[in-house]
């Protein structure tokens, strides 16, 4: 054990120089939030960790999440102690063409999750824990949490929540360097004040010297006992810059790195430190990797083993709402494809994600009114291999957007699924309408943006999220009953649209979706009365937009384009098409909503959000006589 | 004290009916909410509080935050029992013409802070009670929270924070009734859970039956007492739907109205529950309201003397991070006035809000990494008279979106300052870009969105902030030093741009802003050297925009517009401009980041995400050869 306590020590100083070197090459990074944490991080992966290092999607491999994502250069400097990384890899930190960005990002394949926002990464852990569980796996998931993340409240939601379902294999562990970015933290060193309250979280805790190696090897072996009854955290008070004489444990060295000709005189004063660690001989210990054990055999069960559904039984002209949809089409997904998931926080009567509950309980995530802590689990599923379909009100989504930006940057696949969008939930008033969400949904990189107005669409669409894998996707569904307008058998794409209304004599065009679709359609049957014919579109997916058909049917309309959105107008359907369109000539007017909701009857707000039938007729009229 | 007594549960009983009464008549709305908490909410305004019932905006007058706004109908039915509403006004809730919306929203003009989305009241009454300490006002800031909403992270922010600084004058109350919309809270009626986590995070603690008004009485004593210490919390235990015998205790009752034909047989139910109310003689008591007393000499001394700032001292040339400039321009401001307060979530050294705390350090509040309950903070300062400046980088304004939502909503005038807009941060990766701000921002109703590109129109623009009053405004900061172009006498006003290349022979209009705009003003350089003459206008308001000068100037250009961002495409400057413009045959072309950016230096990504003035050029070619 000594020996093995010396290579551990070794390895840490090791990373040490590695941090330091790297970011005083790149001249920018956080040095002295690696150096705080190298001991618990050398610990954690020649000691504690199971994993085959050259198999990094094994299953059963322990998942490490750096949740103060700013020590990247610690988890590079980590990789190359284990060998995977060369010193010439290293020296790329943060270069254009590097994998190894400033904060961890999957560009980089042994990083675990993308982290960088505080406060996400015990959210993302803790997801991968219960994944491990419903495949009965054996990985511990291990989170190394900063001192100044823990104000984020997201962190609590997610400590709660892992208490409340006895989260096992999960193990959350401090490194209480005392320092933040620009002052020193709520709680200082106190670390006692950390385990109050993880305690009265109910979670076990235990309080070490995080630069004390055998401490640290202790704290570990208890740690991975306790964890097979619940999640456990060890609280290590460190020094920030530990090893740099100047920089230990004082303010204004957050994030700086020191200047190359410094560190001739720094790597010097880390060898006086720590002179058993110079004079290691690597070859005393023969470190080998606790290699996992095989796959189990739930885990193979619960493979997808298809994503198609069979067409749904909803008959044209019965009213459903899409949300109520939404609810059945992911029960259809779950028995199709084991690996589908279901999040709630607390609305699943509203969302209809309780349709999922009832018939796979094992596999819905009750995650109470915490929708940043859902989301980021929603991350952890994800990378664990399962299909996380998280839901709550469209205008709760807000409340995650942090999350799910981070989803965005750590190329996630998870869905996510609105519902109550739009002023025509009605009395419930703004605070609950999902007005601003395909605005922020729209523009992150990668993203799908669907809104379906009927209940074949909104079940097919369902399906085509299941099968997107390149990023995050988003589903718009309506709290109010829609009549079915699609035959079962439809088709429906991401990246297209519906042509429902279309004929030679077509003066004009009018684009909408989701409840603004039958107002459009309203305004059709009134204004065919009148003689004036218009062509309808149900622009069902947003992001990606289908130009190409906009752009003929419009054409074949007189060059007129008219949206209709039941959301703001900034950011949303019409901005889409004025931006899609900007350069083919086209007249587009859009409607939608341009103040401060109230409450009121659904047709009341239409009205008054002047995205009804009759508004769309005025608008009609109005660009017809111009 | 025995006939007060009777008289509070008079009051109750009444409140009781009225809230039935509301919800019923509505047809939605959540009376089993209100039941739970009618006993509380009667003793708050009738024994508890100091205020002037004629007159809301008293500054000494308590405050009553309703963090569970679901519960507005008590909200009016007390008010209705103070005498201020009737019961005609009381039956047009939810109407669409009515101010009693289905949660809380300034409309009516005694609810102190639009609510809804849960989780967010207690950061209002935190500023609040900041705000009256400022002010050395006698008011406390009483917050009712629901049971469900303490998984909400944003809670745990707010109390840990109270904690740190002591706050007084802060009472909470939780009416604990143990059911949420869909299933049991976390907790369920062990209260002790509860005070387990408010002692862990500093909080004192009373755990009272919730209908028994004895007990609320004396709590409510001794919450006002200790109070002058520290943040105290009363945990009441409660009943959901008491009163209601098929509602009481019992799931899937939540946000249920009882049918109008249920009513008689349910008052009935109530006048057996509660005879002694029944038989009360209101002639029995006369309530006389706790008048406050008259504001305190540093209310009137914190009044806000002045909005002009002196011009700035930058000479055109010199280079400054407009961040930098922000926090020099706080400073000035906090001097003209005395009611600016900046609030910080540790990044006061990168956003540079560290100037105005070094010289107003009273009047500077460190949040620690906590965006949500900051921006909550943030509204109630504004509630209570201050102007919160509220900084952070820009990407992390996504974390407390929710909160930007609902400030919005409720009509507030917190100014948002969001720094290291973009790719042009660099190498720290874009965890830490804002790029999706000014998109998130500009659909939100009423807000306003500046960025300025170099230091006399950022500090301008922060003035202009400043003096807008009808919603919330977001200001856009870079972290490189830019130069300055515009003299120091410059004006600068919300919804203009500036023209600074433009002559008759222009065949294109350059649009950008922040730091795309020097690369637009480097591409006019070398353009001029190949023969080429383009207009520059600097877009430093991107709501509301300039459509009439964009609209002069591009058709004074070849009817062709480039706009440039560093910004995603979507629902950023560029497609601003396509829906300002729309109908206005201008042939637009956007350059903006359009794919997942990366760690690289500044100029790098600026190339990487064709953005930089020689992606310009290539694009002005390309539309002028096309």
């Amino acid at each position: 054990v000594n020996i093995l306590k010396k290579f551990l020590e070794k390895k840490a100083f090791n990373m040490r120089l590695s941090s330091l070197m790297m970011t005083s090459l790149a001249g920018s990074g956080h040095p002295t939030s690696c150096l705080s944490a190298a001991d618990i991080v050398s610990a954690l992966f020649f000691y504690a960790m199971v994993y085959d290092p050259n198999s990094p999607k094994h299953p059963n491999n322990d998942r490490f999440i750096l949740s103060k994502g700013h020590a990247a250069p610690l988890l590079y400097a980590v990789w190359k102690e284990v060998g995977i990384l060369t010193d010439d890899d290293l020296k790329t930190y943060r270069n254009v063409d590097s994998s190894l960005e400033g904060h961890p990002t999957l560009q980089f394949d042994r990083t675990e999750a993308a982290t960088g926002s505080l406060g996400i990464g015990l959210s993302i852990g803790l997801g991968m824990a219960f994944a491990v569980k419903l495949d009965n796996l054996t990985s511990t998931t291990y989170v190394l949490l900063g001192d100044s993340e823990l104000s984020e409240g997201s962190v609590w939601e997610a400590v709660g929540l892992a208490h409340f379902y006895k989260v096992k294999n999960l193990i959350a562990i401090l490194d209480c360097n005392r320092l933040g970015q620009s002052t020193e933290t709520m709680h200082g060193h106190h670390v006692y004040r950390y385990e109050q309250k993880f305690q009265a979280f109910g979670w076990k805790t235990i309080i070490i010297d995080g630069h004390n190696m055998t401490q640290i090897m202790d704290s570990l072996d208890k740690a991975k006992n306790y964890s097979k009854e619940g999640p456990i955290i060890i609280i290590a008070k460190t020094i920030k810059g530990y090893g740099v004489k100047k920089a230990e444990d004082k303010p204004n060295f957050h994030g700086k790195a020191f200047k190359k000709e410094e560190l001739n005189q720094i790597f010097k004063e880390l060898e006086a430190k720590f002179p058993a660690a110079v004079s290691f001989d690597d070859s005393q210990y023969a470190w080998k990797p606790s290699m996992p054990e095989k796959p189990s055999k739930e885990y193979e069960a619960n493979m997808c083993e298809s994503l198609s559904l069979p067409n749904p039984e909803y008959e044209v002209g019965t009213k459903i709402s899409t949300r109520k949809v939404f609810g059945q089409a992911i029960e259809m997904l779950g028995n199709a494809c084991k690996s589908v998931v279901s999040l709630d926080a607390e609305v699943k009567n509203s969302t209809f994600s309780e349709i999922f509950e009832a018939k796979y309980p094992d596999r819905f995530f009750q995650c109470f009114i915490a929708e940043q802590n859902m989301v980021g689990m929603g991350i952890g599923f994800d990378l664990n291999g399962k299909m996380p379909f998280v839901s709550t009100f469209g205008a709760f989504m807000s409340r995650a957007y942090d999350q799910i930006r981070m989803a965005a940057i750590g190329q996630s696949r998870v869905k996510l699924v609105g519902s109550h969008a739009g002023v025509s939930i009605g009395q419930d008033g703004p605070s609950q309408m999902g007005l601003e969400d395909i605005a922020i949904m729209r523009c992150l990189p990668n993203s799908v943006v669907l809104y379906p107005s009927d209940a074949v669409s909104a079940y097919k669409l369902v399906e085509q999220m299941a099968r997107y894998q390149n990023g995050i996707s988003y589903l718009r569904t309506t709290r109010m009953d829609t009549p079915v307008i699609y035959e079962a058998s439809e088709k429906f794409v991401i990246g297209g649209c519906k042509v429902l209304r279309q004929n030679k004599y077509d003066k004009l065009c009018v684009v909408a979706a989701g409840v603004a679709l039958f107002e459009a359609l309203s305004a059709y049957d009134k204004l065919q009365e009148e003689g004036i014919t218009i062509s309808v579109i149900d622009l069902y997916s947003i992001k990606p937009i289908d130009k190409e058909t906009l752009l003929d049917i419009g054409k074949k309309s007189g060059n007129r384009i008219i949206t209709v959105e039941d959301h703001y107008v900034q950011g949303g359907l019409g901005e889409s098409i004025c931006s899609a369109l900007a350069n083919s000539g086209m007249r587009i007017e859009c409607l939608a909503v341009t103040q401060l909701p109230r409450s009121g009857k659904p047709e009341e707000l239409l009205s008054w959000a002047k995205i009804d039938s009759h508004a769309i007729i005025k608008m009609v009229k109005r660009v017809l006589a111009s």
